[in-house]
């Protein structure tokens, strides 16, 4: 199995959060995969996808294009270890997924959107500036103006996280499953781009966080940051 | 079992969201109840419990407060069938629980606001009247205002739930249990308090609510209607 993700200047360090959702689900899973670093202009190296977004997985001859279907995809193919922690949990994760999208996702973004910028080389950095700034109607410096004010806002839209961790130990209960992976490979993109300090340490997400860096004999951890 | 509900002018009108999520989840459980209708001004019914809110479980000497905590008590205490559909399901239901609240309750609110109001009786309409206004900072009128387009805005906010039921027939996947009851258990409150049509026909969230509608012998159906 190949998978596809997107990488910085140094392709060590790969920072997008879905990469992140699959190559959790992958660990889970316990499957053998090699990972294939990609920048956002080398979209040759997924030429044989449609959409061309990643990440992308190729098992033998099938490619699977998306993190959420990656983790579906995963789930039908490879039953065990079960990925999403039953049919009510999994009938309800594609919810669970938007809800980090449109919560972690669109407020992370404009905490950390200079320091991705910064982790590219020149080539891709124009591009980065190019189509972010036409999305956000303003410069890339514009958006983190008011950055702390910001980050208190994202800290709040945690609640829902601290309401689960307030009576279990993983997003998902007693052990770790997809709704983890999700929110944790999320958290893996501001930690590899950024030395902004997003949680407080007296946070029980930053504490939930701890304890996910240290699965699959620390990969979140032992991740190549980029500063 | 005594369950207090809340209750309009007419004490058969039932029509609070959390009141109806607590119901759906004793029937659920296949338990025996008896409903104790309440209006906002008759709170010497509860006067056992501290807060005096409602909905209130009485199981013998045990009272339970606030529907999530009903929900809770009841999985603990009759395990079958299955209310929230396994451990993970059950883990991260507090999150979904708060979905609910800030995306349907919030969402509603301001669309049957004055229908809500029109069902009480003339000191309960005092009450709720001042409440909710200090509550908005302007009249039960002036929330009114706009009423289509904040409808708009309310059935794109449905779209995570479209998600989940463009794959299973309930929200829970092949049969009805918690998150059903929770998202169905407050569209019950328009839909007893108003004739406004909500939502669209051709929404799956709209064939979805006619299911619920169904279940429990048409109990949801069945509910009379202030209008």
């Amino acid at each position: 199995m190949k998978l596809y993700q997107l990488c910085g200047k140094d392709t060590d360090v790969c920072f997008s959060p879905y990469g992140w959702r699959a190559k959790l689900c992958l660990l889970h899973k316990g499957l053998n995969f090699e990972e294939v670093p990609m920048r956002f202009l080398e979209k040759e190296k997924i030429a044989h996808v449609s959409p061309q977004t990643i990440p992308v997985l190729d098992d033998g001859a099938t490619s699977i294009v998306d993190s959420f279907a990656i983790a579906q995809y995963l789930e039908a193919t490879y039953p065990e270890p079960d990925l999403f922690g039953g049919p009510v949990a999994a009938a309800q994760a594609p919810l669970l997924n938007r809800w980090v999208d449109q919560t972690l996702v669109v407020g992370m973004v404009q905490l950390v959107l200079i320091d991705i910028h910064n982790c590219l080389d020149t080539d891709n950095q124009a591009f980065f500036r190019e189509t972010r700034e036409k999305r956000f109607g303003c410069t890339l410096e514009e958006v983190m103006a008011g950055r702390d004010e910001k980050r208190d806002a994202f800290r709040k839209s945690l609640t829902p996280l601290r309401l689960v961790l307030a009576k279990t130990p993983y997003l998902s209960g007693s052990r770790p499953c997809w709704f983890d992976y999700a929110v944790f490979g999320t958290f893996m993109w501001p930690h590899v781009v950024s030395s902004y300090p997003l949680l407080a340490e007296d946070d029980p997400v930053y504490r939930w966080r701890e304890r996910m860096f240290d699965l699959f004999e620390g990969t979140g951890r032992k991740a190549k940051r980029a500063f």
